[in-house]
């Protein structure tokens, strides 16, 4: 590596932050030089553990970033902070890694998306798991023709179990919250989607009745030549985290199954074969996809090619997302242009 | 067996005919006494191989019944006879086991519905694959109780190779066709049905395309009780004949795989664990299915207790293909009340 | 089948004999004549079931083929009476398909050698498992170099329960009575065995312990050309029947999985992809195997090409486990030349 | 952490002593100190990337040792070394953990036994395997009597690529170089093992037949109870690293299957559920076990309750390698007392 490391900026130092936190001090090409959080001890200890300046303010940080100190941010902040610390990151010159989703109000993404587009900076969206090593594998192979044509994709995916009422309340719903993930995954086989049609149900929940959101839900999408995609949720799952995906093509199918949690097989009298349940949820099972992700962004920000998804695959995501939601509440097929 | 074997009729000689020719020859309890097709040869091979007297004329079939020559008819001509001959052998007292559909339009059925109602002779659907050992040995567990609440079914099922155009032509749609047998298979786990929401499209299938069909479809039904099926369908699928069944409870998961057409696998350093595809269609794959549907039939015929699905079970799965296509013409989730 | 149907005699209508029965009984080409048992009540159920002359004497059975009402003998008779039976029926011109293992005593065996060679009357061996279709395919696949040469072979043979102390006592020992069995695998994979290398032990059988037999046993067999056969085996198998197979060659590898009794599998908290224990025995494990041995027989009766396993066959399994008896107890590789 | 890290010296540059480097480097409680190898550049190389200082003498590291500098050694020297090696270590009161096998030369090993046992500084064995997290999985459950008394151990080990002739001449033969670490997993199940087995021939490696050695070799290893083991190798594999285990039980069994290299598997007509192969050697496949094996040689060092096989481990697997070796060579079970 004769390259300078790529000095980076972090906001927000939850669970999804000390992820990144850890995917940059591994790195060979990046390095944590600011982190901000107002809750300023999580700051403190990221940056203790990994190094960098800690700050409370998220404003800070980017005015560090505009005199120089940075060469760009990664937003992990809440969701309602996104809109505003990404337009200050654009106006500051700064390339930009923010989680998903952009917004909850596809309105606020509208009036942001002008600036994104103009001002040339790069905006990439913190879809991960279009770096899982399988995912990618399965998409690229039927990119190649390996498959056919593609003509039917199932994406399952169990969250292992319901969150709190608290976060379902502000989660925005399952379809923003939790198959936003599904829709760009669905977009990364197949960008060109015309129509959503959702069914959502009020299956186990208790959070999920009190506050309107469904717990159980399944989303078909259509293409315009054809292909339907059928996204299975459940915001918990007996078995463990749940994450399958299915490519159907006109002369083949690729599968990707679960990820096991040990080598070991067990048959008695009573039952051969069996494995242990899929214990992870997304930190462990994406750890991979974390670090690529990652790894492309850097080459965003250094002009690179790069496969880092972005602000349009984050807008085009929540207007998925927005369909469903009333395609649920309304019982309608909802057309969409993205 | 010291009873005295069921005489039964048999009506129409096709494929499916010969499957139960070939049931009722093989079943000790059973013994095929007439044989009709307008096709004479057809009838005339049949009773040759498997015994009865062979006519070209149902109605010579049925009259042979009311005077005493049988005990019951089964029906396996084209659709558009059902309705006339499940009337004609119900006014003879002979209990009928008939094949999908009842009738392509739901007003012929629910027009001889109040003759089966008040005759108190059975009338039974060929349903075959609710005596499949392993779909319903998921369905005797999930009522068991072993993994808790079912909150989701997903159905998978994918013929070999799309039918003739001729065929599509009349086949009332996939809905109504192929999806129908799914339908009843939802029904069989989830009574409760109340509402569809469907997508068909053309992928692949000039045949489908020609007359207005969908080679490809989702599927999605909603229960009272917020549990929700999903089905998949294709008229093609390069792996071969493609029937899976996934069973999600609050507490657990049972899945039906495909049959394998051999224990053998292959590895190489292309590729490890590689087996045969899945070559079977619906004949061979549920042969087991075809004979413990007509042993039941026999029961039901003899007044025992019977698992037989009935003429409302046929109904009902001909209201949910309407209201699919109704939903995937019209982009709206249709309401049911069954 | 223009053919007039092969007569058969059937000696012996204990379990295998009785699989022999239906076997007859299920083929369009061959047809049950005599049947013979000393315990003359079995002979006649036999039958009543399945057609034929019931008879207690095993020497009318021959003197009936003598005299031109049978075209071949089946002998399904315990181990002692093999050799004279055989004598008896080359003698009386009739082809013979006989139960393995010709007799336990290889100098019988020999003894009986020149007549069976001289007589050109085909004498074939009831090693059912090379008619398998799974075995033979892997063992068709091998043979087409699919996988390069064949370097090791791996066959896993273990039956579900232990047999009683008095079968163990007269069954002339573990290698003998079921290691015969994987030992003719071996030779119908690899012909060219040179030496055996066997250790036995009495891990759990007390019957085995009483009777000076081993309940546990591992095999080693090596071919002039370096290729290793390893035959595990155990008279307890507390999944089920354990029968599989592994060919190991320079370019991949071919495995014979366990017959599964269900499709149905399992996911809980505790353990996912559980599935059925194996329950059947052989005589459902092989049951397809049975009924087209007997379909080659009836081809060997009829002087047409025939891969039926032959009285060398016979005795070449005979040495193999003779072998394996004498490395077990002297502790040292036994030199064989079949 | 609040313990000072253990300070190490790692003798041997090759890819097993970069293995340590880097799991040193890794680790939270190791520090590497020391690093030495004749061929000074690549001692150099790895001081450089994981720290310590370099040296081109073994005999340098151990004074330093001794003077107070190192807590520890870690001998990852060719075999011929280990003995010396140890012995210097010991002398100077130093903890080793050395890379298997102790020697080629049972009488070289028994010669530094006394010393080793009466010195009491800590000799603990590479064996990595047992700190494979399936494995030692599967040996604890065994332990817990999970599938009731072992009766059958069945390994399957095959690197996936023959060695170099020049390798093949100076590894002490396929038990001494490659069965070892079988041999030291069988004891790790099963510690009382009294006979020995084997069988080896020369199938395709023409390097072996230079060097009079085997590559391909079947282990049979007889316990006091009446278990037996088998171990199944091969110099090559076409699939890729095979690492397989079977612990066959009185009540059941446990498997241990190959780590796959993807989740993702292909279907298409000509075959289903294809997957990758299995790609990696042992620096991959077992990572996770060199990080453990170091972590418990550090508690070794401390003084705290450590599992990490011993020096008398390392002998016992080299008797058993002798005795393969000779009951190879001269077709007679070779009696052992451990």
């Amino acid at each position: 590596m004769t390259q300078t490391p790529v000095r980076l900026g972090l906001i927000g130092t939850g669970r999804i932050g000390q992820v990144h936190a850890a995917s940059i001090a591994a790195a060979p090409d990046a390095a944590l030089a600011w982190v901000a959080d107002p809750f300023v001890d999580g700051a403190r200890g990221v940056a203790e553990r990994f190094g960098g300046t800690a700050t409370e303010s998220a404003e800070e940080l980017i005015a560090a970033g505009a005199s120089g100190e940075l060469d760009a941010v990664l937003i992990a902040s809440p969701t309602p902070t996104h809109v505003d610390l990404i337009e200050a990151s654009v106006r500051a010159g700064l390339p930009v890694l923010c989680e998903k989703p952009i917004d909850l109000d596809i309105a606020r993404v509208d009036a942001l998306r002008p600036l994104v587009q103009s001002s040339g900076v790069p905006v990439a969206l913190g879809f991960n798991r279009r770096f899982d090593r399988d995912f990618a594998a399965v998409r690229d192979r039927v990119a190649a023709g390996e498959i056919g044509e593609l003509e039917q994709l199932i994406i399952i995916s169990r969250d292992p179990a319901a969150p709190p009422a608290d976060y379902v309340k502000v989660s925005g719903g399952i379809f923003r919250d939790m198959t936003i993930h599904d829709f760009d995954m669905a977009r990364f086989f197949l960008p060109d989607i015309v129509s959503v049609s959702a069914t959502g149900t009020q299956a186990f929940d208790p959070g999920a009745r009190e506050h309107g959101d469904f717990d159980t839900a399944v989303t078909t999408l259509r293409t315009a030549s054809g292909a339907v995609v059928t996204i299975v949720n459940s915001r918990h799952s007996a078995i463990g985290y749940d994450q399958r995906l299915e490519a159907f093509g006109a002369t083949g199918m690729l599968q990707v199954a679960n990820a096991p949690t040990s080598l070991v097989s067990a048959s008695t009298a009573d039952a051969v074969d069996a494995k242990p349940a899929f214990g992870a949820f997304f930190l462990e099972r994406y750890a991979q996809a974390y670090a690529d992700e990652l790894r492309e962004f850097v080459k965003l920000v250094r002009g690179e090619a790069s496969t880092s998804p972005t602000f349009e695959d984050g807008r085009a995501a929540l207007i998925l997302a927005d369909a469903a939601q009333r395609s649920a509440a309304e019982g309608v097929a909802v057309a969409v242009a993205l």
